[in-house]
């Protein structure tokens, strides 16, 4: 069972679906499943900007979302609390962009203020994107991307990059409402696929931006992937297998509807940090912060670890360990994708029996009791 | 039934071990398979160099192979005798390598001759490497890497950088033996499972000149993927399923043997050749030429989209079509993965009948009776 934020349980719809045997990629059949997919990503994204699926990871979908609309010297903005916005950070420095970090410790947002100050005191609109990570995976920490993106907005010129890699399709991003620019996702995460697919969506300012974007590339260059969404069909050979699976669950997810996806993310969040805290332990993120993807928790004195351990060996869950500076010292909970009210019961009395286990003084029942009182 | 040079059928033992769910990609129990994957995709390669498997298509992966051991303004040589060439020399000139195309007509093999005199004359080692796409998907030709290696070999300085997308797993590449730099594949073709794999084994010269390369890159850094290998490990989510079905198809690969493969697909070759020759039409590569993954047939006066229309309508076969400035004039028959002997038989027989409603006088049987001759 796994309540890690990634790769996220997949319905079995979906493995069927890829179970299938592979078509030709350029057989008309094939095109028909595209055009589908690429209307229902425009669904997802609330958009009516090109949705473009590539053969990458998150990571590979982020880099195409920077290095095709910027170029060598061009100043960004990264916020970076955590593990992702400070990989995001690393590429803009890979590729030779002025890369100011505008950081904030593990576990807490990231500061609208500072945003602010820069976006309004750079007169000579010398920043050209501001590179934001919403639900930062590392430690269940959504920062606050509307008041960001209005800073941004104000400035004019900055685009907004935007990793949604977990809160696509966990929390309500209505992509063209916002006006945001460029939105990078991935396929293990709220799609309920397996990993291969990375999906990035692109405004039309953005698509401006690209025609003077002075990075080589060609796997990654989107100008490639746009023209080719515009007939159904692809540059390069897709992963059929996987397209299949995100058909399936593409579907699943129109039948469940937006509304209806997100209240569910919301009311599995808050189920799961009442379960934590009945428990005696505490919330990484701040309740005013939380994402609704991944809830991290920092059990000290227990080491994160030991409760790990006996939750995989003992009940065959799968929770997340830190990351970086947090390895040992917390542990993750992924909500994200195809879970129910069931898998959060299930995994908070597990995690009850383990602390239990592990000589931890804890009121019988009282993490079942404060999830179910939330869902119920 | 597919019948093109990619993707190709995929084993049921397979597409079964793709749909099983996922596990967590750090997990103790995905390094296993990791390792597994590691040893046997070294025994595929006929290598101890490390083989990175990437979450890309062949195209991804041969671009790696580039911007990952060259810099800007590098001289390269580039095979170009059809679509893929032509692709790899696009993607040297798009990263800003001074490119020299060697050119032959499509259909013929390179001039192995033009290699030796660019490389004999290349006295102050400017040239940096050799690209050389060793089965021609887009014509069905096999170029003599044999022989254009020795030449780069006795130039001492150039790495070899050779696009193995269709030729690794059908015919036999001792790539320690020939001492190869670069070489790329892709999943979808000699290895039985779906697109989204890209494969790329590096010698340690090449690990060399990975150290002075200049390209920015990170997603496709593959230092990153090395370093990550040798921990039976992935530097981003791995396609953990599309790795099931790796690990089924390798497991199924070393079962058969090498020799069998590549005898396999020899005869499986000369077959198809046999066949649709004794069915009049001509053969668009030469007999010494012969891709062992795909042999594109030249059927004028009879249209190349007329065939394919009826193979796919009346008989549910898929082959391809000719591309680019050959849409319409060849068709391709794959015969490349898991493909076996009666499969060719049901290809031939299918387009003996397609040719007769076509109004085509043919003897009756003389495809399937050549083509058996040969297997027999």
């Amino acid at each position: 069972m796994l309540m890690i934020p990634g790769p996220t349980p997949v319905p079995e719809k979906v493995l069927l679906a890829m179970a299938q045997r592979p078509i030709g990629h350029r057989s008309g059949d094939f095109s028909k499943i595209i055009a589908e997919i690429n209307d229902r990503l425009k669904w997802l994204h609330q958009t009516k900007n090109e949705v473009l699926s590539l053969n990458v990871s998150g990571t590979g979908a982020m880099e195409a979302g920077i290095i095709n609309f910027l170029s060598p010297g061009d100043r960004v903005l990264v916020g970076v609390n955590g593990k992702f916005g400070d990989r995001w950070a690393q590429i803009a420095e890979t590729f030779g962009l002025d890369t100011i970090r505008i950081s904030a410790e593990w576990g807490d947002p990231l500061d609208t203020e500072e945003f602010r100050t820069h976006l309004e005191g750079d007169t000579n609109k010398e920043i050209k994107a501001v590179i934001i990570t919403h639900s930062e995976t590392s430690t269940g920490v959504l920062n606050d991307l509307e008041t960001i993106n209005k800073y941004i907005k104000a400035h004019g010129t900055a685009l907004s990059i935007v990793d949604a890699v977990t809160s696509l399709g966990a929390y309500d991003l209505p992509i063209d409402d916002l006006g945001l620019d460029v939105v990078a996702s991935g396929s293990q995460k709220g799609y309920m696929i397996p990993p291969g697919l990375g999906f990035i969506c692109v405004s039309d300012k953005a698509w401006e931006a690209y025609k003077t974007c002075k990075f080589p590339r060609f796997y990654m260059d989107l100008g490639k992937y746009k023209k080719a969404n515009l007939k159904a069909s692809s540059p390069f050979t897709p992963p059929v297998n996987l397209m299949y699976g995100l058909q399936a669950a593409l579907q699943m997810m129109e039948r469940e509807g937006l509304e209806s996806i997100f209240s569910r993310h919301q009311r599995l969040t808050s189920a799961t940090r009442a379960g934590v805290q009945a428990l005696g332990l505490k919330l990484f993120a701040a309740d005013d912060c939380a994402s609704t993807a991944v809830t991290a928790v920092e059990p000290a004195p227990i080491g994160a670890e030991d409760i790990r351990k006996i939750m995989s060996s003992k009940y065959n869950i799968a929770l997340a360990g830190g990351q970086d500076h947090f390895k040992g010292k917390i542990f993750r909970i992924g909500h994200l994708g195809f879970v129910s009210d069931r898998d959060i019961l299930a995994g908070i009395a597990c995690l009850e029996a383990t602390l239990i286990e592990l000589g931890h003084d804890i009121k019988p029942q009282a993490g079942v009791k404060a999830a179910a009182a939330v869902l119920a």
